[in-house]
């Protein structure tokens, strides 16, 4: 019997293909959502390629990026970066982390990506910058330890998004859909700026402009249209996810779990 | 039974995915057609992506940018664009407004677009620029207001195309086929000039080859060429546009508007 | 009954195809080679996209490129570069005009291509540059009249290629085989050039290892593997030359022509 | 019946077509083995595009990158490179030659590679540049003689890659999935380096960074992730290995050859 969390994993699964379908993620990278009925938790899918996430593949978290029910499948080594952006961003309902190719550039010269055009204000007037290598020193650059998560938390402050140094960017939304268009029009503002600056000056929409426009994609026939678009081109390519299994109101990883205790433990890393 | 208004809304169709083919639009921008019975009307598709339109998604609108009949259908937010410039340019039969990636570094950097190979005379000689803000000020860059249309439509004056800061281009015709063709030539020389400049100095056509060379496109020889290999792209990857549905003559959307009386107007945003 | 010539029709064809799907020709440029029964004639398609080319569209021309038939179907305004190479250059058994988008900086910027890599070494040490304007004024940049394609030429010389300023490149080759991967590799080559001039300097090959990097593609195990690699390609996309019908010697279109008269000269522009 | 070296035969046809897929091999470059059974050998396809290599296409090869039967089919001009390598470096057991083109721009313009971005560190603090030139003269490019391999198995010393001036790179594995991961995340490396060098300034990893980061690869959660990820990109378009056929131990090309004597010898070049 579908319920409101069952719609909740079809989106995710959705909402990550998209994403990968218009480049902005790949092998790496990962959506989540508060849970629509708790927001002391989060959903978010096991470690698997976006492309390729189905919804029964989503699983809860609670806030600490524990597994509500231990898990037998492998998870995101970095879901503390979810679970500290829910505890720090209660406005925030969905987050993607993503090493867009757009985007590493910036996250490599320390530019900060500003407006250039009217979509791209999604992303806000500034993008902060979060260098894990100030608080915590050499490290292998995931976002392992909640302390790391809380750092980075308090980085991205209350913008919608932040770069991180020589590894990517994590973006946040009210929902899953202003995440999406968010996380592409972002990837879409930084070529141009890119390419903006190698013919000649870049100029940055004003910040009145940047509030006025930041709001577009909330237009009702701009979120319609954009939201076909996306499933279309996704459909197109057969890359749409399967519906959940009938009568399913668990994984079969968590059943498997169940049967195995906190294996699910032993098979991160 | 077909008429030429019927041919009309599939061309309006076809022309409009081939630009979503080509990657001058995506899940934005739009294609009109001066109505080819009645100049004081234009024919423009419900708000909808391009790749998408089908030839009953095509409404009529009076030069004020009103649906003719009350409409229970999204619209275009941006129809004054195409209004106000069949008001102001006779000539024009046809006008797309997209935001295309190769021509937005251009719009943020406030360079001009010269031709800078054959195909790019379609451009002509100037490309014009138009910035919202110094006549409106702060906006979200869109074109809304009757007076902003009429005042990008000035910015164009007898030109071509006219590039619109921080947000996309506005490019005429004097029919579909020099509409389509302009369109996606003139994002190709905008993609050598930029290189161009990267690897040293950009030279320009003479204003003499440019009217020579604008006029390449007319001939029988290349627009039977072009059409024919732009549409067997479409037809490839199956986005060629469905035919009207027999015996129509209203699209259902008009039949429930007819119905609803003027939902439209509500459902406009 | 199939003969030669049969063979260089679907040859034709295959070439054409495969430097479209390659990306070094659009709705635009040709592909031509010498009769190979008679070297004072060369067989060209008539005007149509080159992913679209079918054997039977390929027909036959004396080197003043008037066809020998008289052609009921539109023939390509530039086919004087083709006779008039081969007229210049008895080595040379195949042509190929393009507006490859790797090249067409180089063209405007007027920065000559020089080889950077092994195989890039298949265009030469040096590649001479052509401007129509020298010698011809405004023009509309098409090569259309005898003294035009001689200009050019004479400006190929004994050079593998010359570029177009504000226009393309025409390459040329032995055979097809020598033709496609030459036109491929050059195209390669430009894009390494222009990124590694971004990235701080080019170096060039000496000309003695341009000179024997130069016939690498001359080497079984070379050509080989590419004509299997870019032939699946092709068939991979569906994209693959129909055969001859069978029984033709002459196409439709020739039928057509010897009832019309010499329909074919007003159809050409 | 299948055995350990099937599974290798079907590994290398795999990773080859892996990065072909992903755009890092063309009609050229190759993936070798070591031969899991026999330290003092390798597995090597036969000259044959990657995307289009077979499990039945491999062959094996002493160090001395003799075939060990006779062969009658073409085989890769500069197998050297991979004998060379394996007899100066014991812990390799992987080997990729490629022509990448995001790597050629660094080999032409002698910029080193650095790493940028925490996958990139894969490639390691350094790469070292080899220039055939310098020791060997005037040559095609190719690395053809045992001299020519033993030096650029010296250039490439401890490193996991070795960058080859105008011609590619040559990269080195644990195993096959370290080779794929590490030739995959090094172009997307070389493509944010240059990137944030037109950008601004670029800032590397610390040594320390580059170590940690380096090891990402190994994490089971995402080694399984990117394997699934390259192998359902290479299914979505049809183009996984065929599995090798029944009751085969030696290929139809060895059979032949067995019947034909040295034949093999004379195809090479």
């Amino acid at each position: 019997m579908p319920d409101q969390s069952d719609d909740a994993h079809y989106e995710i699964a959705l909402a990550s293909r998209m994403l990968a379908n218009e480049g902005a993620l790949d092998a790496f990278g990962h959506v989540s959502l508060r849970h629509p009925a708790d927001p002391a938790r989060f959903l978010l899918p096991r470690s698997r390629s976006p492309q390729l996430i189905e919804p029964d593949d989503v699983l809860e978290f609670t806030l600490d990026a524990e597994p509500v029910r231990g898990e037998a499948v492998r998870l995101f080594a970095e879901r503390v970066i979810h679970g500290c952006i829910y505890q720090a961003r209660p406005d925030v309902m969905a987050v993607c982390h993503h090493h867009a190719p757009e985007i590493l550039p910036f996250c490599i010269a320390g530019v900060p990506i500003i407006p250039v055009f009217h979509l791209g204000a999604a992303g806000g007037e500034t993008v902060p910058f979060w260098n894990q290598r100030d608080e915590f020193g050499d490290t292998n650059l995931l976002v392992l330890k909640p302390e790391e998560g809380h750092s980075l938390a308090r980085a991205l402050g209350q913008h919608a998004a932040v770069l991180m140094r020589h590894h990517g960017a994590t973006v946040v939304g009210g929902d899953l859909r202003e995440l999406v268009s968010r996380s592409i029009f972002m990837c879409q503002n930084a070529v141009y700026q890119l390419q903006a600056q190698l013919l000649g000056k870049v100029m940055a929409l004003t910040p009145g402009e940047t509030r006025l426009a930041g709001s577009i994609n909330a237009m009702p026939n701009v979120v319609g249209r954009t939201w076909e678009y996306w499933s279309c081109r996704l459909a197109e390519r057969g890359r749409m996810p399967p519906r959940r299994r009938a009568g399913k109101t668990k994984s079969p990883s968590m059943a498997r779990s169940a049967a195995s205790g906190r294996a699910g433990k032993r098979a991160r890393s």
